[in-house]
């Protein structure tokens, strides 16, 4: 059975979206991303787990503490496994079950999701054990030399929604336009909403309006 | 035979990279994705027509000129026409052909990409008599609610390489990542490369460093 790898730390999160959400609510925005992502990984039939710096308990997925940096975590992670494993970023809730069915059901040895500016959003790995991931910088070129120095094939996923990752405000426009799920919910009950003025789409906050 | 029509102004275009091209480099540039865009069209087997305010020739296309607005260039040419049309946006140059066909073998009436922010990047009309377009704004859900009002059946196509529109600078680093088409090669041939400094990627100019 495919292991769901969600990397996650609760504690101030989103540091690039202060300008709108406090930390408090950063860090309860990012919970219900991580919400969104395991709702997505368990209708595609994945065992979700939340590798996490910290013990914390969400629905629908177990969690696997280790206090380690991304990298090291992640790498210990894929070392003491055999199923095939998903990682997958917490922060891109627009993920669907189709997205993520594609991912499992490629015929190559990883499938890799970029995300935008050379990140990695999300990859698959058959064999965890002929594999290590190198995040930070251009993560996406850095996973395709380690996969060629491996003689692993890859599948590169063209998903908009696995591309998208939420970090800076203007990407908070994408939820609205794009999901129903609980992050969605959270930025709506704190009066977050979204606008269209002077033709251009945004998202503003109704309750304590920003100085421009 | 469906009609791949892609609207294109060839004059001063894309001036939010005026930071990085100058106007002349700026219509090259846009021509080279224009080029890019129509050898994707064409390995589609579409028959391609670039919709221009000005008679232009670029090969594996015809021109139909329209010196008008994109919204009423657009719906002349969906009044006009009988067989399906695949409207493409010019600075899309990450199309492939998997992707274009994903959009043209729609089982439903409509199918569409959103760009980010809420525009609209490409959108396939089966029956071109019976929609119009409405471009600007967030034309993605203005175009959901124009086949809402006219019973028509969407299919929203999940594509980063169709959702990718090339805008700013920071959206040149997907063609390097991402791109081995004409667009690339131009900018690489004026000195724009790729960089990866402190961990983020971007783009910066070799020939005439930028001030920052």
């Amino acid at each position: 059975m495919v292991h769901a790898v969600i990397p996650f730390r609760p504690t101030n999160p989103k540091t690039r979206l202060s300008c709108i959400l406090s930390q408090e609510e950063r860090e309860k925005f990012a919970l219900k991303m991580l919400s969104d992502v395991i709702t997505t990984t368990g209708s595609a039939c994945c065992r979700t787990v939340i590798l996490c710096t910290e013990d914390i308990s969400v629905e629908g997925a177990e969690t696997v503490v280790k206090p380690l940096g991304l990298n090291e975590a992640l790498n210990e992670y894929l070392a003491e496994t055999d199923d095939p494993v998903l990682i997958i970023m917490s922060d891109i809730p627009l993920a669907t079950k189709e997205s993520v069915v594609d991912m499992v059901k490629t015929g190559s040895d990883i499938a890799i999701v970029p995300g935008r500016g050379g990140g990695t959003n999300a990859i698959f790995v058959r064999d965890p054990k002929k594999f290590h991931v190198d995040f930070y910088g251009a993560s996406f070129l850095d996973h395709l030399n380690i996969c060629h120095d491996a003689g692993l094939s890859v599948d590169i996923v063209d998903s908009f929604r696995l591309s998208t990752d939420i970090d800076e405000k203007e990407d908070l426009v994408e939820i609205f336009l794009h999901s129903k799920g609980e992050s969605r919910h959270f930025l709506e009950n704190i009066g977050v909403k979204m606008s269209v003025e002077k033709g251009r789409v945004g998202v503003h906050r109704h309750a304590h309006e920003e100085t421009p």
